[in-house]
């Protein structure tokens, strides 16, 4: 279950992320190394840092043929997509908190701290957002955007919340993503935002 | 005594990154995610690159609750750290120097071959501040700075030089770490730069 | 042989890095900086997500002297480097089917799948780049370059083919080489281009 979401979520990641380098004019060998970046650079981050080797990919190199399908895909059908536009917001946000669980689940198999387990879910979910963005040269919308790694940290804390009561893992994954979900697409309905900490004085 | 100064330090770098991220209007979550990968990344670059594994993040979380907790303070008093100024730019160069001991030693440990030994001390003390300015989408400023990583080679530099000739380890520590601040205060005071290579002619 | 010609690709590579450098006026220290991390970056990155370790330079300290001095070398000769644009060119083109042949090679003894393998190559070859443009804070050239990428993965694809139909891993080299070579120049002479996939509707 956890793993067709998995593919799924890779899927839409690739695709939103060729929508972002066809704004940058890239052609379509570029288009496909972002989609990979995107989809699978958070995983392939957050293993490098935990020492956790192979990365999946290279041990399931048919994820790289799917997520360059699915952006040669979004490339294709790029003036539909705006239509569809709910329904990717819809799939980012189950891309969002599906990467959040597995990363947070890995770290747990790793037994690492409860703070390096949410941050592993953290990283998972977000860092392929932001080498998206520093690879197409923007400042990294994770750290400007609607509660995006607010709801990464709110799934993990359920599940490991739900865990420490001794739910059964099924109940606290599906509870978490909900509560993950929730808030994101809440965010996105009502444009709630993180305050920000705005500072121009110049003293350097 | 080294352990201390590098809790300083590494809260020193967050508060100051949270400066940078301010400058950039981000959100509270992306002042804590600036503030951590300044303060820990280049030690964390410098162990993915020797394959020293686990991060002393990993093993310590507490570092992040001190780093985030500094950046949060940061955003707070950010109307005063003007005028603390001076001090701010003292506790940075102490983190410089201090960070580049700790890299210089630990690829000392792995029995690296001096060149390593130094650039494993210059990675561990600029590479944070690098990651900050591409997360910023700036044009990392150790490029271009007032003789930053200079300071860290001649710290790491005379380490090796005193250890060579069989001073204890403590002494080599402190002239080492006093040589490098000495001459990152002087190049601030006195706006000491590399030169620097332009080049404009377009060839392509 | 290909070892020679590792060593005159990694200080073309930092020779061209440095003119980058130059026209952002970043200093000496910055200029040697750019020029290991394009020179020696694509193989490093490549060692990182395979869990290769020792990394090559680490191992072999004096590439960082052969790099560092071609980049010094690069910007006292800036002038005249114009002149030598073609040559430049094709030594770059020689260091892109090199560094992907040993990328290729080395994912091939860690016994990957084939699609690893030729990605293996194609990161050894253009990561260095990608590296050096988002250091200079630029979009990675490419994304939108003639045929880089693809030159590297035809190579790739050759030298997998030939060894496939047991050629010797002579012949297939040098075939991989020449090919991979072809296509590149080709593409510089008749400004051949991937087709661009362009989108600037707004829809977030």
């Amino acid at each position: 279950m956890l793993h067709i979401l998995y593919i799924i979520a890779i899927t839409v990641e690739a695709m939103t992320a060729a929508i972002s380098a066809g704004r940058r004019e890239m052609d379509w060998v570029g288009v496909c190394i972002i989609a990979w970046v995107t989809a699978l650079g958070g995983g392939t981050i957050r293993n490098i840092i935990l020492g956790h080797y192979p990365m999946s990919w290279v041990e399931h190199p048919e994820y790289l043929y799917i997520t360059a399908g699915g952006a040669i895909f979004a490339g294709i059908i790029a003036g539909y997509m705006k239509k569809l536009r709910f329904i990717f917001l819809l799939l980012d946000a189950i891309g969002l908190v599906v990467f959040t669980i597995i990363g947070c689940r890995l770290a747990q198999e790793m037994q690492l701290p409860v703070t390096i387990v949410l941050l592993s879910g953290m990283i998972t979910g977000c860092a392929g957002g932001v080498l998206r963005d520093v690879l197409c040269n923007d400042i990294p919308l994770l750290f400007r955007k609607e509660l995006y790694a607010s709801a990464s940290i709110l799934t993990g804390a359920v599940y490991l919340l739900l865990e420490h009561v001794e739910v059964s893992s099924h109940v606290a994954t599906i509870t978490a993503c909900l509560a993950g979900l929730a808030l994101r697409l809440l965010a996105i309905r009502y444009e709630w935002q993180m305050p920000r900490f705005v500072y121009h004085e110049e003293w350097e």
